[in-house]
């Protein structure tokens, strides 16, 4: 059963991932921009605040602010000019009509108020928050591994528990009772296994029955006529006989002796 | 196999949404404070943001800040007085301690700048951020359930190649093929069946050839006495006898051509 199991195992596992990653990347392929909008919904209503307070209090204040909200999100904040290599040209240009753009999972560009810098948000890999959160993704999967390793017990087990009753029939009828048959009744079913075993078992039986039953009227022909003919051997005996004819009958008497064994 | 196709699609499923369940409990037992200051990071970031606004320019500014804030983010504000029922004691007690409280998933309370009310933000169902959010959880768990219905049916296919190969050779057996015996390969296995059904199948063909074995042995033992008394019937016969010893030698030759045949 262990290369079942595994079977089990790996497969619901296997198939699961991929279904996780087919999922991931139809949602990115599928609504780009949506799911970019989703994840920068904050962080632009932020960029929104930022940008009036700029106009009343001055670049220097917003940048401070922005550091404060970062801070608070676990989220180093990086100044760059325009043209840093990290920042590619079409990233450039959404940051520019949008105020942000969406990099990876948590990593962000924004820009606000003078707009003389761009700004690169990404986690703070040393900020608790992250490492919870990746601590909990961990656990999660854990969590679905065990969860698809108990399901494939229990169904291993639920296996196990039939072939073992179709087991039993089997070395049962192996063991000479030709009346062991496997239940058919659904809970205890292998597909047609079950049906197609009492099928042979019913054969099988008749079969080795027959046979039994010819060795038995086999015995049972042979024997009279036997009878008789040593009945007529001894009224031949007892009647009057040549020495020749008589070692004739002592012959045929020893050859039915023979046949009578 | 439909039951156990079946049993195989709602064993996964349903654990499956038992680990769910499970992990999102545990997550919100064992670290419910990190749960919620997660999920109200960004919150809180901006209330800290719009205490500055306050402090500098008013309430009335940032009140229209947050408004706008909420809205980018599909989100309703509340204005509410500290005493609404809504509002909890305890849930009080810490938007007055943090500014930020979280309530369930998007639904936080907070206050800033004079603190003379509270705001209550909620998803505004309307806005297709939450519709696309929506979409997409049900999307997720139907892509699920798609795989666990595949991983089922592959599962089930994975046994019927099994079951079938046992199941012909039962079949061939049962017809009188003794020499059919299931594949031992591991590939082809279910647990031990196959084994015991091989071995029942020795023992099985054994018998019936030992049945068989005895019966010509039966018919070859008898053949030669029964020619031997015939040959010394027709000595005796051809012998000088009695019109009574004639009959009684006829009579025995009835016997044995019934024997004979």
């Amino acid at each position: 059963m262990k290369r079942l199991y595994l079977e089990f195992f790996f497969g619901v596992s296997g198939l699961f991932l991929l279904c996780v990653l087919a999922f991931a990347f139809a949602m990115r392929t599928l609504a780009p921009d949506y799911e970019g909008e989703v994840e920068i919904g904050y962080v632009s209503g932020v960029v929104s605040i930022l940008d009036d307070v700029e106009a009343q209090r001055g670049q220097p204040v917003a940048d401070n602010l922005l550091a404060g909200f970062a801070k608070r999100n676990g989220l180093t904040v990086t100044p760059l000019p325009w043209d840093d290599p990290a920042l590619s040209v079409e990233m450039a240009n959404k940051v520019r009509r949008l105020g942000t753009a969406y990099q990876s999972d948590n990593h962000y560009w924004v820009t606000f108020g003078d707009r003389a810098r761009v700004y690169y948000l990404a986690p703070d890999e040393s900020a608790s928050i992250w490492q919870h959160a990746e601590t909990k993704v961990a656990v999660m999967w854990l969590s679905f591994l065990f969860t698809f390793a108990l399901y494939s017990a229990l169904m291993i087990r639920l296996l196990a528990r039939r072939f073992n009753q179709l087991e039993r029939a089997t070395l049962a009828f192996a063991e000479g009772d030709f009346h062991a048959r496997a239940s058919e009744n659904p809970k205890d079913r292998l597909g047609r296994l079950n049906l197609r075993f009492n099928q042979m078992a019913d054969k099988i039986g008749a079969l080795i029955a027959s046979h039994k039953q010819l060795s038995n009227a086999v015995a049972h022909e042979l024997r009279t006529p036997i009878f008789r003919v040593q009945c007529q051997l001894d009224l031949l005996e007892s009647s009057e006989l040549s020495a020749q004819q008589q070692s004739y009958v002592a012959g045929i008497n020893e050859d039915m002796d023979e046949l009578e064994a």
